[in-house]
């Protein structure tokens, strides 16, 4: 699995590279985001199901979970392109505006994740229950910051 | 990437598992499955793209992408959960009445998708193009049975 996820990383890291974005109009880069966010949020789910007793543990189910969320972690980013803060989106101005702090939050966003799928590879329970807080925490303090209610 | 991409469609697989399946309600089915493919179409829309001229080559970028869209490909199926055939869907009646068709669709693209990444892992431009048509072929088949217009 460690080989896996690093591998995993490498792609999705290159995929984020700006050069990579192409999107023919703004909502298509609004529609590619939302997607990614969705998909990483419904496996982080599972993964903080788990930590929380809502789900049963299984070890191998968090490890994958949590590697398909850390590289869905490295997508939306990309597609916060000029443009593509109107419509059918609740992306704040500050996006663009403080582009450094969005950048920052997202890179905290992205570390915690990392985080979390290491831990969910060594199999411990308690390794996962100590990551998934600030992982939470790190989507909550970028949706505060730079999503619209 | 070999390895990388056989990881990578485990670790997929796994998660495609209808055991793994864990949505609270048939919104969140509908709304994952969406996802995954808006997410599957963007990737492999850049390696088709690729192959048409219509953008520049990079076999990296080419492979990543491919990659990416093979382990996407994995994904849609676990969420058409039965109850999910109302709502925000164009799911047709047809995807659980007949399920065995609609599965059969289903690992046909998959497996086109699959020969698409091996072809891109080669780093051959023509090795591409010769498995864009059919993988979208696959893409087309599945929604002109299984999608409503």
């Amino acid at each position: 699995m460690k080989h896996f996820a690093s591998l995993l990383l490498a792609a999705a890291a290159t995929l984020a590279l700006p050069a990579s974005a192409q999107f023919a109009k703004p909502e298509d880069a609004i529609k590619y985001r939302k997607a990614s966010m969705t998909l990483m949020a419904a496996h982080f789910g599972r993964v903080a199901a788990m930590a929380s007793g809502r789900a049963p543990f299984d070890a191998k189910l968090a490890a994958d979970n949590a590697a398909v969320a850390e590289a869905m972690s490295k997508l939306p980013w990309a597609a916060f392109v000029e443009g593509s803060d109107k419509g059918d989106t609740r992306a704040k101005p500050e996006i663009w505006s403080d582009s450094a702090k969005f950048r920052e939050a997202n890179e905290k966003l992205q570390g915690e994740m990392s985080k979390l799928a290491a831990a969910a590879r060594t199999g411990s329970l308690d390794s996962i229950k100590l990551a998934v807080g600030p992982t939470a925490g790190a989507c909550k303090g970028c949706h505060d910051n730079f999503q619209k209610n």
